[in-house]
This record gives structure tokens, sequence and C-alpha cells, in this order.
């Protein structure tokens, strides 16, 4: 019995591809050829194209949530070119399998969970579809891997070992306080209109902050007043609140609307909050 | 064996989340993890935000195609206020259990099965995921209770009892024969444009209506010729019609177009239907 | 045991229903009651609105990656007129079946796996849900027989045989080389802006072309330089480039950008490619 074995079959998947095209169907038909009984979690397709980070922030959150699993990841801006490793790997606790290119986004993931214990180069996975095609490897490379590790193949017999330490790491954006402000990057908007910043709970504690209060948040020249709340629904229709969402970030809101329009807010702006 | 034991382990799972966060996705690992056996029909996310009265109508209309099962719902726009109970239902006809907010979003879909016999609040069940987050109880509620009674736990357990006259009801709008015109109010209008009406089959009928009859649709002052077909392929490309949809509503089409455009009508809005 | 029960529980679903409605969902629920254990795996629902071309070329295309299943597709513009049959085939090599409209957009699919061996009219199927509506047949007859047949009911029952040779074709568009061009039109433009020719990967080599080679690709009386690559981070961010795609198709893209959007390029359009 290997460890990979003991995992039930479960495979999360989670990607770029968008629902648009049958790239998603596609993988989920070559995943249960080769493991018919595995259970397929789609976590979401919608990762804006091409974005590493965000796609590393989702998995990493989304991934306690998760039956331990094999966790299939893509969002492969380099696919077809010979600088991008495609990798395997098993975290140090848990046990849990990721499968994904070799680009940082399994990193925060894998160091949420202590570390790469074990990583494989799968590139010329004898479980891969041949011909490999130069730029669908969810399909050929990937998707056949994560389905043999979840059919209970031994995670050494996917590719050939690897140092943990060559693999491609990933720069996440850190908040900090300074002068009393807590001074941090958007990570994300998501299809809500919600703001989320690179920033934890216990920073917003840290500016002595209690639900109820009064913060002021700047953006770009301006300055808005937002209540530090609870519930979106603790502040009234159209304005603005500062909360902890569900994965534990710092976020903006506005009731029934879109804090992100309200602000003119993107990923990658920094914004300041502070006691209002 | 209890009754919730009896019946199979599937969850049909409606919201208002979307799919371009991994919010859905979360849900699904919720459930696997406590009843890894569960089937997990995804119903729809793409409830318009908010929108309990489109959710409820949505949840009725689809039950009876659904097997047998633990139905969650959730569109939710009072989440983390006290004011809002979270519920589970057991319907007097056919046992269903319904898993979601006490807003109403629950009750037509009960109402069309004889009405609640049981009702717990799980708002401190023992399923919950801790800590409870103020702003997604889909993933630390909803999600986890619906799995428990999968699972078949039985309802007594996973909340404290709830007197069903105490439940949050919904005022659904109604349709009215006056004046030999059929007045009705736009339930929804759907991804191809078509204009679902409040009003049913035999309301139509009451017109004295004959499939391939002429009839006059009103709506904001303008009047519009329609054929009441039962096919959109009855009416040439580019004609208007009058016809009962899949879900036993009167509805308006366009044939190879879209209705709501050309009448310009939106939820909510009041058209009247006459002989033409 | 008759052929069809030995295939396994799986059904592939493609449509053009879209997600934002519930239509995709009550299917599910319906092949879920008739056959519980059946595995339903979403090829893709967001094939354009009544495009039978787009949803034929996806389905035949997509085909050789799932397992042996039943096909369920969908795209269906004649719903509900007496013109339209409803049908369910089996291909003569690997004796998949096939079930939908019989309006051509099985039969690619069908010829690339030898052609039909038996089909079967089901409009009037002793499996079909009654009553039967006039604008979803998807849930009221294509589902419910998919799953029969998922469920081992042999194709011969689930309605009236019907002679294979009189079944709707579909024309696909052929490319050609003239006077050393290769001259092809549009199949479709995907999510991502690339622009997928009507053309295989043996008709560019036909072009005497190798991979780093220029080409120059004519669109609407402009001409573009494109490099014959094969992976799209082969070329330098902004520049076109002429590939084989993941189906074997010849198609053009933008590394980093959209394809579709530089030339202009729609569904349909002639575009001729000769060496640069």
């Amino acid at each position: 019995m290997t460890p990979a074995s003991a995992l039930p079959a479960v495979i999360s998947f989670l990607s770029d591809y968008g629902r648009r095209d049958e790239f998603v169907g596609v993988c989920h038909g070559v995943m249960v050829r080769r493991c018919p009984t595995a259970r397929i979690i789609d976590l979401t397709h919608e990762i804006p194209r091409h974005d590493v980070l965000t796609g590393a922030i989702v998995l990493r959150a989304a991934l306690s949530y998760m039956p331990a699993a094999v966790h299939l990841a893509v969002v492969d801006p380099g696919v077809g070119t010979s600088r991008r490793r495609a990798v395997a790997l098993r975290t140090a606790e848990q046990g849990r399998l990721l499968v994904g290119p070799d680009n940082g986004l399994l990193m925060p993931a894998a160091e949420s969970l202590g570390g790469v214990a074990e990583a494989i180069d799968i590139g010329d996975s004898p479980e891969r579809l041949q011909p490999v095609s130069a730029t669908f490897h969810g399909r050929d490379i990937f998707a056949p891997v994560a389905a043999a590790l979840a059919a209970g193949e031994p995670l050494a017999d996917v590719g050939k070992p690897l140092a943990p330490a060559g693999l491609q790491c990933l720069e996440l954006p850190r908040a900090r306080i300074d002068a009393g402000a807590l001074e941090a990057h958007v990570l994300q908007c998501d299809v809500f209109g919600n703001v989320i910043l690179g920033a934890s709970a216990d920073q917003l504690e840290a500016l002595a902050a209690q639900p109820g209060d009064l913060l002021a948040v700047s953006h770009a020249g301006t300055t808005h007043a937002a209540r530090y709340a609870l519930a979106f629904a603790d502040v009234p229709a159209g304005e603005l609140l500062v909360y902890v969402d569900s994965r534990g970030s710092v976020a903006l809101a506005l009731n029934r609307g879109s804090a992100a329009d309200l602000l003119g807010a993107g990923r990658g702006d920094q914004l300041l909050v502070r006691p209002g």
C-alpha cells in the first residue's frame, strides 16, 4: 500500500480554462478513462487567464475545505515551452498530492501544508497522452497524471524525481502596518465587487479596530469612510464596509453594491486603511 | 432507520454564487468531506444575486424533475444577520429535505409538496463548521447540514425544532383575467431572452385562445402582435410568440431572437395579453 | 447481455443551454432518476445558441478523449417541429451510442467512428417524459433516453428503427491548397481569441512549411506576418502565430492576446495562409 493509494479517489480541479470551450469537459473525460471511480470536484475554472498569483491564492485558501485528494491546478502561461516543467508534489503535512505546472501556482498551497516532501518531474510521464500537444498539457499531461495518482499509482512512478529546492517559487504581496495605517494590496476583486486585500485578520486587529468602528480607506488619492462590520447587512445599503472575508482575508464591500466600482480599485492597487 | 437515511444520498444545489469564484467548488468539497458518497446535482448557481423570488420559482419548478434528495438552496441577502434564521425542512409529501435560509426561498417548493411537516433551526447546528464566518453560511452551515442529512443523520439531530408556522413566507405575483385580458407580471427573462410570466396554462386557456390564434401583447404603452404557438419554429424567424414554457408558465419568445429586448421588458413589469 | 449494457454507465453531455438557467441541472436530475449510477460528464454547454456546426465539430473532436459512453448532444433550433426527428444511434466502430436531434449534429462524430450501424427514432420513445413539452426535448426526450441506454436498456427498445441512410447530414467547410496557398474557413473563435480553421496539420505541411518558418495570413484584404510555431510562448508577446491546435486543426493565435480581434475574423470567414 503506497501513501498515494491510501487517499480516496478524489481529484479537485482548478484552472483558467473557463467554461465556454470544452477544455474542462475533455479533461474530465481523460480522467474518467484513467480512473473510472475518481470523484472530480471542480473548484473553479474562472481564474483570470494566465493569472498564476490569483490561482495560487484561491488554491491555498480552498484546500482546507477539500477532502484529502489529488489537487490538479492548471494556470499555465508557459505551456509548451521547455523552460516550464510539469510537476507532481507531495506535501509534508497530510500527504496531499498537487499536480500542475512548475510556475509557483502550487507553492503557497504546499507551504500551507508544511512544504514539499517529494517532487516529481512529469513532463515525460509514462502516463501522458501521446503525442503531447504544445498547447493543452491539461489534457495531455496533468489530467492523466492526476487520474493515475487517484487510481493509486505511486507518486515515484509517474515521472522522475526532482529536488524540491529547485521548484519555482511565488512572491505573494504582503501587508504592513506603518504609522498607524494598514498598507495592503488588492489581491482580487470577486464577482460581487468585493475587494480582497493581501492582509489578515490580525493585521486589522493591530490597528486596534473593533467591529462597529469607523475606518478610513484611501485609494488613488481619495479617502472613503467605511464601517468595520461582521456582515454586509450590518451597514445600510450602499455603504462601504471593511470585514474579514470567508478566507480570513481583510476585504472591502459595499452592501448591495460593488466596492470595486466605488473605489475604482483593481488587482495590485495599494490601499491604506486607518482608524477614521 | 430514520426517514432521512431512507433517501438516497443525492443533494441538489441551487445558489446565486455564480461560477467565477470558487464558492460552489468549496461547498462541494465541504459536502464530500461530510458525505463521501453523496451525489451532487448543480441545479444552477446563476440565480441573479440576492433574488430570492427567482430562486424560489426556479427551485419549485425544478423539484419535480429531481430525484428525492436533500435540496440545498442559498440565495441569502441577509447572511450573517441575527434576523435571518438558517433552516432545514421536511416536506409533508415525499418527505424531501430542504436546506437554506429562512427568507421564503424554500417555501414555494415546500408548498408544492404539501407544506412543511417538520422544521429545524440549524443556526447553531452541531454540523456547522466553526468558527462560522459572517458572510459564507453556504460553506459553514448549509452545505455541512445538507451533507449530514444526505449521510443519513436524522433531521431532528441537526438543530433545534421550530414551529413551521413561524417560517418566513414569500408573496408570489399572481396573474388575473380582467375584461377579457390576462394581466400578468414578468417573473424572469431567461438567457435566450424569453419572457416568463407569472401565469399558468389554464389562465391562457381562459382567454379562449387556441394554438394558432393571434394575440395582442401590451407592455409600457406599446402593443405587439403575437402568435399563440406550441414551438418557436411554428412562427417565422423574428416573430413574437406566446407559448406555455417547459415549466408550465405562460411565456413570450421571439423565434431566433430576444423577446425581452423587443419588448424592453424586465422582471416585475406588468403585461396584458388579449385576443388579437 | 445486450451491447448497450456492456458500456459503463457514463453519459457525456454537450448542449447550447448555457449555465445561467437551470436547464442543464434539470436534465441531470432527469438522468439521475432514470439511472442513479450514471456518471455524467459535462463536455460543454456553451456551444453558441443554435450553432449545429460548432456543436458537431466540438463533439467529434472531444469523443476520442471520452470513455466509451452514451453521448448526449442537444443543439436544436428545430425543437418541437414535426420536421425534426429525435434519434439515438450506434456507431459502427466502438459501438458508442449518440443521442440527440436528427439535424446533422451527431453525424461528423458518427462518421469518425465508422458511420452509423443502427438508428432509432426516439420521438415517441417509451422512455420519454409525458406530456412532452414543445420547447425542452432535452429534458423530456433526449435525457431520459440517454439515461435509459446508460442503464442498459437495449437500443432497439427505446424507439422505432430508422434507415441510417435517411439521417440528416451536415456539410463541413473544407480547406484546399491552391497556387501554393492554403485557403480555409474559420470554424470557431475560442474563448482566448484563437482562430480555428477548417484545415488539418497535413494541409499545412503541404505548404512545405516547417515550424519556425514565416508565413503570411491574408484576411479581408489585409496580410499579416505570422510565425509557424509549436507553442504560444515560442513567439514574443503580441505576435501572431500559426500552430496545430490541441484538436489537430490549423489555428491562429496571438501570444498573450486575441488573434480574432487582431484579424477582425469571425466564424465562416475565409483566410489564406502562404509561405511569407
